[in-house]
């Protein structure tokens, strides 16, 4: 099984342009039991538009739908924009009346509620759709969901499918806020294949190439706030702001840890398009200095210290009370290890560069400060890679997702 | 642009049932200048197809072929085993006389030579098929292949295509066989995020999971020997026979390091499968010994000592001189570390797992006994990643090659 596992994730066994078209791919559509290879098909299809919407519907989850009769795709929209219709809307808006009879798959329970757009399951049923295959449980609606709604009158429903944790991988910052309690983290690293993410002796050099730096700017659009430690902002004087192939809906919000009160106005992520909104975390007793010398830009928060630094937990609290639900961490290293070891990272995102940095490079999973070794080792019992692994040129991406 | 690659290589944008079938996975064939969909997607199912060859053809190379009219596949098939039909031939086969006017995509240049089989190049034009397009050239055939003798003949041919760098991604062994000298030499090691191939202090544990183990039996199976460092057999007693969803048409040889002449016949590697083909190497005055040892499982094979241990390009020579054409390394880091700095090494396969050692691990990319620390950095200068990466369960394989 291994080797048609691997056959197939290489690409082996994918159809030719009139073979079957669909199969099981070896990632979570291998973990869709009870649907046959045509549900399958057009199903990953809405997965996949979903993603469409990276950057511009968040908070929304990211929700794809097909509308298709006898093997053939009559419609597909994904969630194009928060505030825009949903995708099973969009999709059947497409065909006018003609969706009679046809089957409606999409990648999340179709809502049952009125909230910016009419309730899906109404327009599903409105137009005459006969079955319904979704992926996803809407989160909160066990009972009393649109799929349920459907069934009760006389639509055939197949769904919720699959794992909860294969949604919350595809969508995790949504599934993360339904479950509550501080943002959604995710903390990027590209590292070398020895482990480091750069060389020692202060010499700075990008490990990853061009399109893994891309797809970071990429990333960064589907996050609420980019947060970076003391000493990354001070060597790179980062802008953070998304420069990639996707225009974020609402720029993420930079955020800088400052401890010491060092921050000022020059700063480019204060001064950057997202400036406006950025935030700078600072111990209690700096604040008031660097407002002052902020002049209005950005907010500074105070957050108490914590053993060697600012407490982490305490500004995730504080980051959710300004609506803060996601947060991309890009450094550094010390920043990394004190949210790994604080327990506050549910997504790592690795870069991994073919290269070696040799002795004397900077660890990417050092113990935190005051954490022995060995505590270091625990971090990521339990952790789970279950979407597939993406080249970018050279370079390997591969995305973690903490357990349970 | 980036954001298409990526989304391309996670899955989005790939077709469902009945959408366009044929599109760019980002991969090689984002390298296939001047073909048109339909024409990209016939000759991705070759590739595909090829694969299928693993473990059952090298050392022919894995080739794959599709006949098809009309953009509806006629036949397909891939040259299944040594000695067996070319592709070429098994899908015209198939087809009786029905192929006359059709298209027939090819991942390797179609032979004009008489082998074990008659030149696919005949049974093409025999065949009545009107147009050819295939993927890599056939290494020493750059005159007078099997694509300028249907080209001749007026057979619209197509090819090649892409790169060669590409071409010999996919059949390593085979490209490197045709460019000469030692044998094609792969490294596999499996490490943790932070660059280590097992815990410190002489624990040993898994990093991964039985799905890359399992992998790792599948890829044994394409090589024609498997080689470990003493410290390896000796902690390990490993058995080095292909247990996985491959049985290879012949099993590789196992070869043991062993400078100070201490195997016997008890080792697993001599007493299995591939036991009466087994290969140990001893330092030139300790072979005797070894060999009235063994009993006649195995050949003893002196090998000059250079440096630390044994001459590994020496080896190398020794085994190209046995007919070993191509050698999948498993261990351990001392052994990797050696031919990694003599130049010996063509691919690594890195199984990446979602884990840390912490402290104290075993480095996967020690220097070599001798070299210094800066020595390591300039190890995979100008190497590529051209293989899409896999992931196997839990954990990622990487698979890189040496460049030029």
């Amino acid at each position: 099984m291994e080797s048609d596992h691997y056959i197939v994730k290489t690409g082996a066994k994918r159809s030719g342009p009139d073979a079957s078209p669909v199969e099981c791919r070896g990632g979570s559509l291998c973990r869709l039991p009870g649907l046959d290879a045509v549900d399958r098909g057009f199903l990953t299809r809405a997965i996949e538009l979903g993603r469409e919407g990276w950057g511009r519907v968040h908070p929304n989850p990211m929700v794809g739908a097909v509308v298709a009769r006898g093997g053939v795709t009559l419609a597909e929209a994904p969630h194009a924009e928060f505030g825009g219709p949903h995708a099973e809307a969009a999709a059947l808006a497409a065909l006018g009346g003609r969706a009679r009879g046809a089957t409606l798959y999409s990648s999340l329970e179709p809502c049952a509620h009125s909230g910016k757009t009419p309730p899906c399951a109404e327009a599903i049923r409105g137009a005459g759709i006969a079955r319904v295959v979704y992926w996803a449980a809407e989160p909160g609606a066990e009972e009393g969901g649109g799929g349920e709604w459907l069934r009760r009158r006389g639509v055939h429903v197949v769904g919720p499918c699959g794992e909860r944790a294969d949604w919350a991988a595809e969508n995790p910052a949504f599934f993360h806020a339904a479950a509550g309690e501080r943002p959604y983290v995710a903390l990027k690293l590209a590292v070398s294949m020895d482990g480091c993410i750069a060389p020692g002796g202060g010499r700075r050099a990008w490990l990853t190439g061009p399109e893994a730096r891309s797809e970071v700017h990429r990333l960064r659009a589907g996050f609420d706030a980019i947060l970076v430690g003391t000493r990354t902002w001070k060597a790179d004087d980062p802008m953070l702001t998304a420069r990639g192939a996707v225009t974020p809906r609402v720029p993420p919000v930079p955020v800088l840890l400052d401890r010491r009160g060092e921050a000022d106005a020059s700063l480019r992520a204060l001064r950057s398009g997202g400036g406006a909104g950025a935030i700078v975390a600072t111990a209690p007793g700096v604040g008031g200095r660097v407002e002052a010398r902020l002049g209005g830009r950005g907010e500074v928060v105070g957050v108490p210290v914590a053993g060697f630094g600012l407490d982490l937990a305490a500004l995730m609290a504080a980051l959710a009370a300004r609506g803060v639900g996601s947060v991309f961490c890009e450094g550094g290293g010390i920043l990394a290890a004190s949210l790994l070891a604080g327990g506050l990272v549910d997504r790592v995102y690795l870069f991994v560069a073919p290269l070696v940095v040799g002795g004397g490079g900077v660890a990417a999973f050092p113990p935190a400060p005051g954490e022995r070794p060995e505590d270091v080792r625990a971090r990521f019992e339990g952790w789970q890679t279950r979407l597939d692994p993406v080249r970018f040129g050279n370079d390997t991406l591969i995305v973690m997702d903490r357990g349970g």
